[in-house]
């Protein structure tokens, strides 16, 4: 989806009255798709197609409930959803607002954070970007995906079903937390075609800088411009659930939200620094292009300044002019051919000197 | 109005006492307009073009009164106004200098928002501003419109008079929030506008970059500047209102205002983001007319290069010099034709060489 | 006085010990005036060419003595105003450097002020600026000028013997804040001059771009930077006058010094303002001139391109070689000129392809 | 090791379990070797090849260990010392991922410092990076390296082993403090490398701008960007240390934190000096190619413009024309010579008056 | 002392310990001299080169002893004096590191301030700089100089020995402070010198710029950014001994460090203000380039549109074709003469038209 659909979509809101129920973002999968996955530190109870009431019953079990939605725009789903967690209106609506600036808000019985999830598609060689929301509260996570086929956070299932590492001993906001990590580790992944795509250009820069190299840097100045957008606010985002005073989250989370505190950081780092690489490759761009302008001057100044005088001799002695004496002399030819070679070498002479050749 | 003309008015109040009480806008609509819509949960009343009279009952009474007045001409009613709710002349004076900056004022029995209302107009093409500004106190919204004609508050009237949403249940905070709700929402779509003529722009900047787009870039650069200018402060204007002590803002419309909160941000940030965009397609169209002199260089020191040698030859067996040899050569002339073309191969060979063909 | 000057007066008190007091600045009146308006509710004295010892009897009364001096050369009568009313001997230095920042300090028993009043010089169309100085306790302000001949405040006087408005009511505080809220009001009209010129070279910079555009935008640059200088310091000095705890600033003012505070920020915005404009106009100077060298060189290169080979082919036929087989051609000229038309059209042809036509 | 290389490995990790042990290090070294020093005021032991068994007994002894770890490929031992000292899964992580940004954690029972030690590579004149970790404790310090051959220590554990100066007195935090210093101070030894390229390369500006000096100074502002990078977050580093509350670090410690923090001040506003004066260089390479393409065409267009009309009045008197007068004249070849050098002497005269010559 | 010279001593101490008394600054005046200045009210006592024996027994008077030690290369006597004055090593280090950036310690029983005593030499029209270490305490204030020939506070001495003012009466404190106010006082002596240099160029500019020009703009733009270095942390340096709560500064001087304080802010404002005008200088200075190269290119064109037409219809009558008409017509020539006339008055509307001449 471009800027502009997605800003068009968000402008369509406008006038709507608050907590109104509009899924801005683009129709991605046919349908919203449950994914149940209960668990606690002895068993897991998995439904990949559930339905809206297959939610309900866990609500007030003690176990951790993971549910993942896939795909916005069955709203009746949300609503259901929304009356059976207690969800606030506008939470809802900021579910369904495909636009959403990353945040994380503390509503006191959960606690809301909503972000990007990047990937590369390895077709188009574009950044592909998804929003997803995460709920949580004393035992449950609710994961809302805008519904692009596919998601990042398999391999977690796997730990859970599996029971590796911690995560089955731990409580829902470790869930969320490990779902954060993943969607934040992918960023470096990102970075990475990044990274690459500069280092192809800067050596492109070197060796033979074209039109296109530019068009290339302005490309990738944007799609910069656009990561920046999605990943700066994720510092904030997890420093405020990194502080909070909220007991949704326990102290021995804390350590590992720190931890991914220092990835935001390093991540927003990493942008910055490829921010200034590009801008300085546009200079040096800029710089090559007046330097090779410089050279084509050159060749042409040394041609017209060496051609110009032998051409105006030669016009001299090409005039018919009755009374010319030189016309009519023995070796008047040879010595203007020798006059001639003089201007040249005196041309080139200077030239040398002026370090243009 | 320009931008000239807003400081003139502005500057011809320098010198005058503080408080007094002079209209600097555009006179826009003949007559200032009142409009009095008193409601509370079970009933409503309107009244189209009230006078100032008919808001006085109202003061007292327990029920929410929205007083909305459109043209800031009639100074006498504003000054009825001011001391039937007990305005400060300084506040009355910001009321009718719509040079105003953005801003909120707690004034304890009353708070008092300025900001501007955006719109896009369909004929000119161009972003139209007309200042907007807020007092409530406990029970009464008063809104005063600069007076440009049609507002964008009818959906919330509708909503009020059909006693849709929540409206009705809630006091005047919620009345102001919906107000300034309305209005920044209505900034996306303005943004929505500069979106799709930065992208039809960097489509041309790419397929034919000529001079007008250059104006264009120029044109849309100060048009982010003015609204950049409007949205900036709209950050600390809500800010303001979400961590007010005041007791005329409860809770419940907090969380409201923490949302507009966000898409305040929001705004700011796509803002920065054209911007940077704008920057860079600068950079862009300089450097591609820097490209573009390159290539026009390239085409005249080609044609020189070969030319000139050749027509220098030419010149010398047009020489009059009776002692040529070469002139009765019999194959003389054929000769000289083919040193020529051997010339221009030779520097075909070197431009195909150095990568200028 | 230039900046150096300025600056010159400054550096020669290097040295000098703390306290000393020399006038810096150009001497600009003849003499130092005093006037003195001394007021309450209900009367008004003025003397309009006060000496020092008229000064005295006012300062333990109950009325409130406005004691206003231009002209700092007298150092005796700055001396012996200074143990009248306790001024610290730093601050009378201050008042005497007339190359002072911006500031105000809280000396407990008095406030000190200073900041720059700026007038526009119709003749020389320069912004001329001078050092006012304000210091007010509990029953008195002093205002200190550089000198400059005339003020702006000759309203705000006639305000105070007119008895207009709320003046003759309040205090100290409030005339000081009179005087500032005049000084600062005023920038408005500097500023209404600066747009002006931005407009107009604004116009001349789409219509007809010259050298003289580029230095106007430098000029209008440097003042931009003076300009600046001066105001960004009005923020803080307001907002600590407002912020103050000293009891000599009553509440009722502050509300007025919250007003000067927002018109310092308009201020400050609209120069950030301007000078965004001002970088903006100056990229796209540079870019009209890159864009229109290149349309020189397209000139250049098509006139060249067009007539260097038919100059060429001219001259082949201008050679003197005995056996040239076309020259005895019956139609070997006019087959010539048609190949000339030829060579032409296609040079034309390719130009236009090229959109350099 | 490359930008790509680095964020590769890091990528590479993205989606495993947080805690899990992966190094993402270049396997620099053959094998992990660790270097034991242990001492207290009167005796040292040392081992220089120890193994993980070594280790443990020095756990709960009152004397200082220091536990030099080089090469962190074997990931057994990592875990061993872990679980030995009690450290947290994700400190092991960080140690392990060697893309880690300089930090410093407060982890109760011990400290963690991670940062970059730099070198400058004599042969490749590159700069080198290794990441260093510093745990420490109660009586312990555990220093671990990625594992490039030598390291800067070599004088510290002379210190340590002869006794010198007061580190054999105090605690691990002097040591821990020590191994920083050393480390911080090394910077500078990278930056006088900068500062004689930046010298050199001034010169080169000033006396013979060519396009290798465009692409060294890209060069330096790619590896200032770098440098940067590592060098900005040491302030926080040791600001964080020098502020903590911990009782690890004892207050007579602080004192000589504080001198390590003005030395990263130091670091931090050399690189941005040399920043600015790179962007300096590039702004006076840019101006120095204008100016010279500007003598390049001013050498051209005086050849033309002297030698156009010369050559096109010889045109003249080498046409055929049957009737011409001038041909005929007895001083028409001589008097047109005189023309001619009027007109290029007008020329010259010209091209003087306007500053060309 | 150039940049590498200054950074290479500094790099030279990476390594050594903590504490290490090693002197990197150039040895400037043959021997350390030391001189005594021993004050109160009524009595005054000087020793003009004094040894470290003569400090000893001034430490335990009540008068002021103010030690100024001028040449730092001998380091026995300042281990005596510090281990006389109990200094910690690193303050000692401090002082003999000459490459350190301006800062302030509280050591609680003494002050350490160190900064750069700037002036201008007339000779070689530089800025030089040496290091000012000040050391204060309960009696007694140590200035330990780099060493240059001669220093600014000869004119302190005189006060204090003529007891002018009010330093004799006050404590250590407000002589630290005057020493202080000497050295910040005279950057303004430099700016002078700046301001005068920056209006030159500025002249220069609009009137002849030159590539001389541009060399000037950059070493002051060099000039300043050293300047800029030395200057900023002032600010910091005087706030934090205004600020501080140690009891060694009485309240009466911290006025007068206000005063400095005010000061340190004027002096950065005004590099910033040089600042953005040499920034601003050299975007002229580019503009002006281009705009010379664009008259330059003018020139050449017309001159080439003019008379390349013309040559090429002087070559055509130049050929030899058998079968010319026009070469026999009685008219022929003065025809021609006619229509070239003709080609170049179309020429020459057509630039009249374009606005090239």
């Amino acid at each position: 989806m471009t800027m502009v659909e997605r800003i068009k979509k968000r402008s369509a809101k406008a006038g709507l009255p608050p907590g109104t129920l509009v899924h801005i973002g683009a129709k991605k999968v046919g349908e919203s798709r449950i994914r149940i996955l209960d668990y606690d530190e002895s068993s897991v109870r998995e439904s990949k197609k559930a339905s809206l009431s297959e939610c309900m019953p866990f609500r007030d079990t003690a176990s951790v409930t993971w549910i993942d939605i896939e795909g916005l725009q069955n709203i009746q789903l949300l609503e259901g959803l929304g009356s059976c967690y207690g969800l606030h209106p506008l939470i809802l609506e900021d579910i369904l607002n495909t636009d959403q600036r990353p945040k994380s808000d503390d509503m006191e019985s959960y606690i809301y954070v909503v972000l990007k999830m990047l990937d590369f598609d390895p077709r188009s060689l574009e950044i592909v970007s998804e929003q997803v929301s995460l709920v949580f509260g004393r035992n449950y996570v609710i994961s809302l995906q805008e519904g692009r086929e596919g998601d990042l956070f398999e391999p977690l299932r796997e730990r859970i079903r599996g029971n590796k590492g911690r995560i089955r001993k731990l409580g829902p906001d470790y869930l969320a937390y490990a779902l954060l990590d993943t969607i934040i580790d992918h960023y470096f992944v990102i970075l990475e075609k990044f990274a690459e795509r500069i280092e192809a250009l800067e050596e492109e820069l070197v060796s033979d800088p074209r039109s296109e190299t530019l068009h290339q840097i302005h490309r990738l100045k944007r799609e910069m411009i656009f990561l920046r957008k999605s990943a700066w606010p994720l510092r904030e985002v997890v420093s405020v659930l990194e502080k909070s005073e909220s007991d949704l989250i326990r102290p021995a989370t804390k350590i590992f939200l720190r931890d991914i505190y220092d990835h935001a950081i390093h991540i927003i780092d990493s942008i910055e620094t490829y921010r200034e690489m590009l801008s300085s490759m546009l200079d040096i761009y800029l710089s090559s292009v007046s330097n090779r302008m410089n050279q084509v001057m050159k060749v042409l100044t040394i041609i017209a300044t060496i051609f110009m005088p032998l051409t105006f001799l030669a016009g001299i002695y090409g005039m018919n002019f009755k009374y010319m004496p030189e016309i009519g002399w023995r070796w008047g030819y040879p010595l203007l051919l020798l006059i001639m070679f003089g201007v040249a070498g005196v041309m080139v002479y200077f030239f040398k000197k002026k370090n243009w050749l």
